[in-house]
């Protein structure tokens, strides 16, 4: 693979709450994604979430909380938890997740992004 | 857990090539480390290996190549790849890698650190 800069690759595209893949390591893959708005509330069953903030600022909630992220903060959401990020201004994020994770895990919604939709950039 | 925001986690600690503790995700860990000279050249024969360079500048040296890395740049080591990174400057560097990796992989050096004194901050 070639190295990845972040500021390059989000350059690329513009659309919203679409995962982009740019690396894969043991089983996992990191990706990109710009959110604005409300990504639909889900959890994922076996996996693990992890969020780097890049630019922008994201809430992720939680049923009983909520956790602000601004660039440089990461946040891991737990498997079999319900979340749902909320980006109030256009959020630059880095995803890792293992590579079966569904976008909006067991919920199925107008926004979900199948896995084999998410492309590589 | 609790958010995690990288500036104030690199505040907490200042010795070079040694590896902290800040996540877990699906059996790997989110470490995050400051580099300043060599480390040793190792390969880790089941494990792919992040690092996204968040300040600095960090080389990594491949037998055919080198990877040069800004802030904001990742790149992810395959399995089995001898490496050896290299930080003209002190650089703090993020890395994710399966919690059985072993510091220097394969070659145990006045550098290693042993997995049980990586701790967690």
């Amino acid at each position: 693979m070639s190295k990845v800069n972040l500021t390059e690759k989000f350059s690329l595209f513009d659309d919203i709450w679409s995962p982009k893949l740019v690396g894969e390591l043991n089983e996992n893959y990191v990706k990109l994604a710009k959110g604005l708005g409300e990504l639909d509330w889900h959890s994922h069953d076996n996996e693990d979430e992890f969020f780097l903030v890049v630019s922008g600022h994201l809430d992720i909630h939680f049923r009983d909380a909520v956790i602000a992220l601004d660039p440089g903060e990461f946040y891991i959401v737990p498997k079999g938890v319900e979340h749902r990020p909320v980006a109030s201004e256009e959020t630059e994020i880095m995803l890792i997740e293992p590579k079966e994770t569904l976008h909006t895990g067991s919920s199925q919604t107008e926004q979900t992004v199948a896995i084999e939709d998410q492309t590589w950039i």
